[in-house]
């Protein structure tokens, strides 16, 4: 069996950006590729796959269909860039009918016209289990993009939303017994909306030194926007932006009711970095746009991700939370890992 | 269960062309979206999925890294573009190791010096069956692609090197009894040799009116660029280019020999069709290239594909070696259908 973290860092190693032409190889959430004298190509890919990502009878074909382009136009997004164009490949297993197709079709068509970008090539084929493969291409100004790696010491870490709702929406899916309450929070595990308008508003008024969008959890993201480029992070649990319903409902699943918000994934809202003088800036931009953003920490120097409470005494979140597992009944929709 | 040609027809209807920034959308080689005032980006996804494409213990994990970039470069090729970059999606099961995943990488070093193009990013998933995605960007001058839809009446039909070598291969692999004799037939199977030297001459220099890679078979990609255009062609079947191996060895398998040469698949060989002034032009390509090319017929009015004996009678090759078959213990190995 293969370990995915330790097979990513190896591709790597084998595959260090070697043209002029390649802007950002793997290891950003979209590649860059230059091609022509103003813009940069962004590329990006990501599977869903049948009982890893995804359960069939736990989500309709249209809002699998949808959420596959969501997942990867997110990746766009935290790049400051457009989403234009998709390719995809998908592997059906026998047990999909002309009614999946139209249904998964409705939902490409759903986010073909959500997220502006048009499906220009695919493949079919036939596979054990359903997976569905979008590539993603954009478009972002050379001088606009925004990476992983820009954070500096003492900038403020801030993410969009709220966090955590979709981890729980998806245990509450998992689990069985749902209630119309529930809506909300099993939407945002089902229709992600990828902060798209966001991304782009903080790259074009240079608001961000770098950004990821949240699919692998709080600190496993925070961690690649920090502890793989040097820097290091400290984050105040009470800051955490938690909905309410995530509030009233976490108490029937988790003791700790921060666990699913600092590990959880598929949130789908962006985490960034910016330096302290732009603050009152990024809230004219929350406020135009809608969108709550909130500060959540610091980056620091030493190079590790540390969660500290209200008397600033560091709280020790395990790394159970996390996602590097693979398991075939999964007790969550996670993506395995991801890195471009 | 979904049949996959309708289903790419309802796709096709669904997901039209709609902006003027894609110059060709789901239905060629690969799409092509202008976003360079001169050139093309050409992009194009294509699937190795286990026990449909290949079988494991049929490929080294190498040749399979190395195939895998290969039929996706030779529909860059087909368009008389350069492959520039490429992303891939793997769904890896729980049988592969660290070693499959080294290997699977030499493979993938192996094509990107090979065809010069460079891995940009991807994703890693776990799956039921083995899966590799490959999609590959490429580019071509606005002026220059060769598109699928060029032919007209009367122009004569070519094709590249010989055809059916990479289906009986296929036979002789998955047969199980094969001698050292057979390493060319299984060697074009394994290793395939995508004609991007020839596709870009032939763009450069004008010399094609339409043109596709051999991947499903002779007649299925022949009517591609014929049939589904409102044309027809006749194929004179004494001219098709076997090789002497094919010849040697077919008759252990099929009565008739050229049965396999018709609708067998992986050729990866260039199909293409060109004016009669031109014959001469090719013959020298041809030469400079060392590459065989055989004038195998000519396009027609009526929307048929006709083979023909060297009476001038037509041979009725039945639809029976066509490949649209999903089989989940395939006799050959095959993409079930490809369409960018």
């Amino acid at each position: 069996m293969i370990d995915e973290l330790s097979a990513l860092e190896r591709i790597r190693e084998r595959f260090q950006k070697i043209s002029k032409a390649v802007s950002l190889g793997i290891g950003d959430d979209a590649a860059a590729v230059r091609i022509h004298p103003q813009r940069l190509l962004l590329a990006t890919v990501d599977s869903q796959v049948e009982d890893i990502h995804f359960i069939k009878n736990l989500i309709s074909a249209k809002d699998l269909g949808r959420k596959s382009i969501a997942v990867s136009v997110s990746d766009i997004g935290a790049m400051g860039g457009v989403p234009k164009f998709f390719l995809t490949s998908i592997g059906f297993t026998r047990n999909e009918d002309a009614k999946f197709l139209e249904d998964l079709m409705d939902g490409f068509q759903q986010g073909s016209s959500e997220f502006r970008l048009e499906l220009i090539g695919g493949n079919l084929s036939t596979s054990d289990n359903l997976f569905i493969d979008i590539t993603v291409l954009g478009e972002v100004e050379l001088n606009l993009m925004v990476k992983r790696n820009g954070a500096n010491v003492d900038d403020i870490i801030f993410v969009s939303g709220t966090i955590g709702d979709s981890a729980l929406g998806s245990k509450i899916l998992r689990n069985g017994k749902k209630s119309e309450k529930d809506r909300y929070l099993i939407s945002r595990h089902i229709v992600p909306m990828p902060r798209l308008m966001l991304g782009r508003e903080l790259a074009k008024k240079r608001l961000a030194t770098s950004m990821i969008d949240l699919s692998d959890g709080l600190i496993l993201d925070l961690e690649r926007i920090t502890v793989n480029h040097g820097l290091g992070a400290e984050i105040y649990v009470d800051d955490l932006p938690i909905s309410t319903h995530y509030k009233r409902r976490i108490s029937d699943f988790l003791k700790n009711p921060y666990e699913l918000a600092l590990s959880g994934g598929e949130d789908y809202e962006l985490l960034f970095t910016s330096t302290e003088e732009k603050s009152s800036e990024i809230k004219i931009v929350s406020k135009q746009l809608n969108i709550k953003i909130t500060e959540i920490g610091r980056v620091t120097k030493k190079p590790i991700v540390r969660v500290l409470d209200k008397y600033g005494s560091e709280i020790n979140v395990g790394r159970k939370g996390f996602i590097h597992f693979v398991n075939k009944n999964p007790q969550r929709t996670q993506r395995i890992y991801k890195e471009s």
